[in-house]
């Protein structure tokens, strides 16, 4: 089986690049020093995201083509959260000089199988010998005449969450505990959905407020939705979409479990009827999960008593133990 | 001294971004889930680049600021020979979790000082835990009219350089026999220069026919250029420019050494005089090293003598032993 010690990098590509799909608007795909794509004036948004062997994968967790297709949501997800929509990316990826050619074809077809189902394209990229397998990629979006940024929410504007919470945190779990593990969980690790119709309507039709995707985890996500804002934010736990298994696992997976990529919003009451009128085109399921509230109350956790309490959770943090 | 262990990702960020300079047409700096850029319409280039620790330099050879401004020039690099002009630009930095937040500090603002220079701007950018420390820069930037490609040279077009050859190469085996090591090719490998001014204008004044920048060696992208645009090319090595030091070294680094950043293009004998009309405003020197041929004739070296022999040598290539 070549690997890229024995086939090369230039050898690699020459091999790759007539298999990816080309997109609109590229004047020159990938090959050369530069792409070249032919943009409309106007807002673009820019957003760059990562995935690391051993910090966000492990390579039994998830195909090659997994790991492509991911690398391109986890962008895509922040491309909703402005509301915007995925044009094109350039994707780099570092791999040991082992690693098999297979291996890294799949990788690449996988972010451009990605790319092609959210109407993008990728139009570049680089590979790199490194120590450990790495998938990054930079993805340029249109944005919505208005960006909905994390800055806009005010109290009272009501809290929503797209999908279920958890899910992901909970995957990982499983998978660390055996790498052959199935299920819902594990699925939604591997496959995570970017709610590109959710955030692009939620903007367009000037809906929300604020938005950010949920990355992090739910509580860590909201921090800083609240700091860009300066709000605060009361949560009703009981609330928080998740399903079944997540809560049988434990609450603080949906609360501070990372990488569910859905997406957090607020939303005045003034704009409330608007957001029932459009929730069925938004293409899942959005959840109520509370109010925002003044800055000096912090991020506070109500129970079903309606007693309330600081939140002390984090979130996650991948260089903090 | 804290790490990123220590101070975790996000207060990381929330100390080094409001030290970023802010650039031109930028709605929306670093901070949310995307940056948002204001673009007039047309044609925008876009390239991806990466700097590995073991690969592309260890960690004693230059300081952090210079390994930020290095990354920002290897991509600069690829803008200039599009003929382009460096806008935006978004860094992912791994790094494991020991590493200095002085470190990442100093990384960060060496990519934003090489960009501000350059009249760019970091929009965006991402941390992540890692085996190795990586920088990755993405830069868009804008096209001249019309981008030069690798692709259109034609027989008997000549063949030019900017700069000297050779440099990088001979102050990377000098650090690596001494990272104490200092002089002029040290300096080289620590500084590469894109060569933007020249770029642009022969972009602009349409004096080039096919360009290239020389990041894998002379003569391997040399073959890229010929590859792209279906021609053979004879090369005098005794022409190719480069200092004594590297002359003394082997002519070979200049040949095959990486690194350089230079550019090398190609000239229809109709546009020699609007190249000596505006080869003062390049900004830098440039050589006549050989001749565009027949496709069949492949990549040939001259001697002095005038007899040829076909090139068997290679350029840089991380993967290949």
């Amino acid at each position: 089986m070549p690997t890229l010690a024995s086939l090369g990098e230039f050898a690699f590509l020459r091999r790759l690049l007539p298999q990816l799909p080309r997109g609109r608007d590229v004047l020159l795909g990938p090959g050369d020093d530069c792409a070249v794509v032919h943009a409309r004036a106007g807002a673009w948004l820019v957003t760059v995201d990562a995935l690391v062997e051993h910090v966000h994968f492990r390579r039994g967790w998830l195909t090659p083509a997994a790991l492509g297709r991911r690398a391109f949501a986890v962008n895509a997800s922040d491309i909703a959260a402005m509301g915007g929509t995925p044009r094109w990316c350039v994707t780099h990826i570092g791999a040991p000089a082992r690693t098999a050619v297979t291996e890294l074809d799949a990788i690449a077809r996988g972010v451009a199988s990605a790319a092609a189902a959210a109407g993008a394209a990728v139009v570049g990229g680089n590979l790199s010998r490194a120590a450990e397998l790495s998938v990054t990629v930079t993805l340029i979006g249109s944005a919505p005449p208005r960006p909905l940024t994390r800055a806009g929410a005010r109290p009272g504007d009501a809290i929503y969450v797209t999908g279920t919470l958890g899910d992901a945190a909970l995957g990982v779990r499983l998978l660390r505990r055996d790498r052959a593990a199935r299920g819902a969980a594990v699925t939604r690790f591997r496959r995570p959905t970017a709610r590109l119709a959710a955030g692009a309507l939620l903007a367009r039709r000037r809906i929300a407020s604020a938005m950010i995707d949920i990355s992090d985890g739910l509580m860590q996500d909201l921090a800083h939705l609240c700091a860009a804002s300066r709000v605060g934010a009361r949560i009703e736990p009981t609330r928080v979409p998740c399903r079944a298994a997540v809560r049988r696992a434990g609450l603080d997976l949906a609360l501070a479990g990372g990488e569910d990529y859905e997406l957090l919003f607020t939303v005045a009451p003034r704009h409330a009827a608007a957001l029932a009128r459009h929730s069925a085109a938004l293409g899942c399921r959005i959840t109520r999960i509370g109010v925002c509230t003044a800055p000096r109350d912090g991020l506070q956790l109500v129970d079903t008593s309606g007693s309330t309490a600081a939140w002390r959770g984090s979130g996650h943090d991948h260089f903090k133990r």
